[in-house]
């Protein structure tokens, strides 16, 4: 199968669509823009969202469900927020279909079916979540509400990819409002780091944690910090963000609290998410010509038993094997199976769960068992090893948390390899074209500047990252003098 | 708290609504028809929706994802389908908003993005998933799929209540794809029973299992099998239904595959689903004048722990005995909370977390711990009694058993007591109006009959049960000759 997937070399952006696509992740679907999530591609989000909402719930959140759709009126209470999604919304005016009188069969939008206002689809929820925290917020009694939801959000993007960026997409989106501005903006860097946590210790992703230029912030916060990803063909990724909301979404929608001094204040907002979008990054950061590459910490397979007979009669006597060595695995916690399927042969069988990104695969042979010993391989490094039944189980787990720990490292290894610090614009073309990666270099705060670098080089400003060093230096393009680099990339 | 409950007696429904809403389930939002799920009731959710997805993950079954919206031509494609769900379906017919020219701040639709063809907000997913089947399935090896989706969707319903009918609700939605017409079969009466089985020992609801008439058919399907619910008042709730769906919309997307005798044949279907809607079966079929009961093993919590202290010193000398016996329910598996906010007192945390419906309180006083003791007081019985601190956790695991079993017993004596045999029309007019809950009659099969039944008599024939025993008998309207029975009742 794999001589099918294109390589990176040939082409980077195929070779990702072949492994989504082949690897058994997602699929297109006939709506434009939205991807089909298949079962193998949702099991590794669903190990994904367990883990981070278990974080959410540790950190003292309650997941909640609030409305797919937001009313046109409340849509466009917070100016700034409406202004960034009003371009991309899916916009319901209709609330039935009828028989289409000229055309048998079909359906039409009945148009004395019209609603009085339009609901647009939500692209995020802050104004749905705002007008409803309205309600429930009197008095500092009733604060800080740290609420998540798990929802689906649709933003009509124009070039979608699958996972990347998709008209629907997937997500989690946490909404807190506290009585303070320091509350919340420690709210807000907790979640960053909830978020740094997840991404380097479960999907082994280093990330780099940061803070957004006001040109990059989301559309109504006053601060947006990220992290930020490095993939494989040097470009960025922004895998989570998390924003300081201050107070403008309580001023939009009249949210105010009695403080223990009997005033009245307007509450203090954060939102932060991470989306399907998660999945792209972690096949560009791991994955390999021959497939996937998945961290068996989020990996929906960690280990495959691949038998080797002949005939039904050598089948039986595999049997008792495969489930001696399947109940111990899986009392051990191992997610595992046994793939025992006579349709494909060994060698299909191979290469398919190489392309699934399976962390370990044993194989079982007749001659192997006699003497007490299978073959284990590692899809992270392709090496192959005869090792003893005895404590395979222990073995096999040593064995994950070892290819779990190398991916990480490797990924470490490639994206510290790939910031490169410039000091003249020529250095820093040269760096983005020929080496690529983060550019670390100066910038004079001016988003004007920041605009005509991206007009020039198709970099942007990834991000500032929190543990930046103050340095004396002149902007890569103005000459003007800056007080720190900042981190610039070509990105998804 | 809970003198501000409207007692069933006074006005069931808005007993109902009280309960919702003050319980903390669930909130009325800016949406015409959609609702707000608070945290304690999607907590309650969860709970329900983690046992669903384990009993169907065991029975086979994966998760998957599909589109949001389903363009109008697929919508259209199995006519039955279309036309059961286009009455009352959201529609995106555009794509963007933009500035309104005549009105500072405020948006409007752009009318030059317009959609070229409209998209439906599902109000269910055969025709998007089935138009995916077609690409997954060319032969039998293909077969079956077994594949179930999490999601939200929309149905335009003009009359909704909290849980029970809303304009967007959640629920999981099973899709499967086999063989043959038989393997089908097995499989939409299997998921009947794993939501018989899930009603019934985690909700403590007990279900009738039967199959709709022709009449109560969901569109689309060939036969639909359901379990009801009898509520408190005598109405009935559908409470889930499985569908087989035969070859409808096979035929419809052209979904064919190739068998082991190399014939193209067109695949065999089924669809099954349950909602937010059971959350609202089970307030009204366990809950009472003071508040919610909710049955232990899928309560948010199962256990609270109010203290009762004196000023600053009585709660710090509080603490370390709370903190042992806290320890020692997590350490037994159960959901606990030790409620010492200083904001509220005792007699107000009984009333709200009685309001919530929490099975267990425990009620630490300093007398009774220096006696080695402490107050229990059950949620469904009321009951109150002092027990020994040594050898809590289990008292209090046996206990929670005793409440689940109490609970369903109580409802299933209700709702046996409700099930009444009428022979003539006054005297299941009668049951009806003053008994309530289902009436077993003769019914001479026909629609005609049927509509007019519910016509005169405002009920509906919930379901033919499976076990129905055969018996002669004539038609309660037309007294026409009849093989059986049938159960009427006036239903949600």
């Amino acid at each position: 199968m794999s001589k099918e997937i294109t390589s990176r070399e040939q082409d980077y952006s195929q070779w990702y669509n072949d492994l989504i696509l082949r690897g058994g992740l997602a699929d297109y679907s006939a709506v434009r823009g939205c991807m089909v999530i298949k079962p193998y591609g949702y099991a590794l989000w669903e190990n994904m969202r367990d883990v981070l909402d278990r974080m959410f719930k540790d950190t003292g959140h309650q997941n909640a469900y609030f409305p797919l759709f937001v009313p046109k009126s409340l849509f466009e209470a917070e100016e700034q927020n409406a202004e960034g999604f009003a371009k991309e919304c899916a916009v319901v005016t209709h609330y039935r279909l009828k028989n289409d009188p000229e055309k048998k069969g079909k359906l039409m939008v009945d148009p004395e079916a019209k609603l009085e206002e339009e609901l647009v689809v939500r692209p995020t929820s802050e104004a749905i979540i705002w007008n409803t925290y309205k309600d429930w917020i009197q008095s500092y009694r009733d604060l800080p509400i740290l609420v998540n939801q798990w929802a689906n959000v649709v933003r009509w993007e124009m070039r979608t990819r699958l996972f990347l960026r998709t008209a629907e997409f997937l997500w989690q989106e946490g909404h807190t409002a506290h009585a303070t501005a320091d509350e919340a903006i420690v709210e807000t860097k907790q979640m960053l780091d909830v978020y740094a946590a997840f991404a380097e210790e479960y999907m082994a992703m280093p990330v780099i944690k940061g803070v957004k230029s006001p040109a990059e912030r989301f559309a109504g916060a006053e601060d947006t910090y990220c992290i930020e990803a490095l993939m494989q063909d040097g470009k960025a990724l922004q895998a989570g963000t998390s924003h300081f909301l201050g107070q403008n979404f309580a001023k939009a929608f009249e949210v105010k609290y009695l403080t223990k001094e009997n005033k009245q204040e307007y509450v203090w907002a954060t939102s932060w998410g991470v989306s399907t979008r998660l999945i792209g990054g972690l096949v560009m950061t791991h994955s390999d010509d021959q497939g996937l590459v998945l961290p068996p910490r989020i990996a929906p397979l960690q280990v495959v038993i691949v038998p080797i007979y002949k005939g039904d009669e050598g089948k039986a006597e595999m049997a008792p094997h495969a489930d001696k060595l399947i109940a111990e695995l899986k009392a051990a916690g191992i997610r595992v199976k046994y793939d025992d399927n006579d349709n494909t042969r060994p060698g299909w069988k191979f290469a398919e769960y190489e392309l699934k990104g399976v962390p370990v695969r044993v194989t079982l042979g007749a001659r192997d068992l006699a003497n007490g010993v299978v073959e284990l391989a590692r899809r992270d490094t392709k090496e192959k090893s005869t090792v003893p039944l005895e404590g395979l189980a222990e073995r096999i787990k040593g064995l994950l948390v070892e290819i779990q720990d190398n991916l990480f490292a490797r990924a470490k290894a490639f994206r510290d390899a790939h910031i490169t610090k410039a000091d003249t614009w020529e250095e820093f073309e040269r760096v983005l074209d020929e080496k690529t990666g983060f550019v670390s270099a100066h910038w004079d705060g001016t988003a004007e500047t920041e605009a005509a670098i991206k007009e020039k080089a198709k970099a942007t400003i990834r991000c500032i990252p929190l543990d930046n060093p103050l340095e004396e230096g002149k902007c890569i393009l103005t000459g003007k003098p800056s007080t720190q680099r900042v981190l610039f990339a070509r990105a998804y």
